[in-house]
């Protein structure tokens, strides 16, 4: 099975981004683009994408970003991730971007943005910072 | 209005906290706890709940921890968080502690962590540290 | 050799501890203390104790914390961490406090804090949240 | 005065940056380099450049590249950073690399790099994101 196809099934079998209605948009080796399209579900008090909503999706896009760099027999789990908010995130459509910036044997390290996409502009509204772990796919998870 | 139904109005207008099941459980000055039940719908491809909703929670944990705190007229938007997942998210519920650490005049810094509550045990799953700020409620939120 | 020992040694190999003029102040099971006198060579553009001393002192109270529970023939290696500053550091003394918030066998939770003491009045001047990693003293420390 | 004028003056303040022998080697809009050489005074326990010494120029040199962009009276404040540790930091040189992503009239985002030379061979060592925060010169600095 290609990177491609291990990267979808594992999206596939999250139950929140199919709840968020996310969408798995574009695997590469070591980068990985998840979009989600404006729902009322999905907004915060001001009518923007929430930034929990905003976090899960930058947050996945960094964890496979890492898990199509890994062997077949590996997953992947996030140790820690940091978000700045940079702008309001409104539109009709988020896409988040993540990307390796380093490679290990244990630990790998991305980094991500998020765009917002409204009436064809494009803005900046979220930077991440990830830490994941590979983990053996039988193994306990807890690490 | 009161601190707490400040809070409520704010939260109920979320409509992620609706989409993901939250509930705000508990709100003092300074502190807040929001709860999410175990769903399908909130799992990751491993069958605990997804690192986004876990975010997501003590993210808006955080910010309400602050608002509690602020003036009638001001709002909360996040400036960044950063979480560190600590054990798998497994159990029937989640519970996400706020806490407001420093208030200050623009910026305010709270921490946060996530329980999981599996079979009547505890398990501490997440730690956050987050940066909020406050705005008047009529002001252009892009900062 | 006890965690104490193991601690001071470590500490002691730091050129960068001696060269800012740290002390190991107190080692307990998970928790370590590190203070800072005031000097010239300390400071940043406003007078106040720069950032990066404190984020020195802080990032080894952390470290320091985890190494107190390993193994004697492990070492430790910050991950990544996270720094909030929440005053000026400023006054005639700093102490950085580390604690374990989880101890893993691979990677270690941490938070600090930083407090500056002026005149006997105690501020809270940062907030810490580190990864740290064990590794075998003889390995390869690229991790 | 212009941006490098300013950048270079609040620089040559920093009692900690000479401490440690750190030298601005470049300053651009938005951007700004600050290298340290290789002393025995910089180290941690494994002969390394020490954490805290690469955290203390990443985080100054993305404080400078905001500052590049400020006007000429006001000045520039470190709310929070957060760094990676991606390889061990070996060599004759670092050379810390600060940028600035979004430009706030209250908060500005920067990320930043750490490049570790040794012997010709380039290692990028470290990566930052950070929030930094104007203050009018003669503020109350305590924001």
């Amino acid at each position: 099975m290609n990177f491609k196809n291990r990267v979808e099934r594992s999206f596939n079998k999250q139950g929140l981004m199919d709840l968020l209605g996310a969408r798995l948009s574009q695997v590469e080796p070591g980068y990985c683009e998840i979009e989600l399209l404006y729902r009322e579900g999905l907004l915060q008090q001001h009518g923007f994408f929430h930034g929990g909503g905003v976090a899960a999706i930058v947050d996945s896009a960094g964890g496979y970003a890492a898990l199509s760099l890994f062997e077949p027999d590996e997953e992947v789990l996030t140790v820690e991730f940091k978000v700045n908010c940079l702008a309001p995130a409104e539109g009709e459509k988020l896409i988040a971007k993540g990307e390796v910036v380093r490679l290990g044997k244990t630990l790998t390290v991305t980094k991500g943005e998020v765009i917002a996409i409204h009436r064809d502009k494009e803005t900046l509204c979220a930077l991440m910072q990830q830490t994941v772990i590979r983990v053996a796919r039988k193994d306990d998870l807890a690490g």
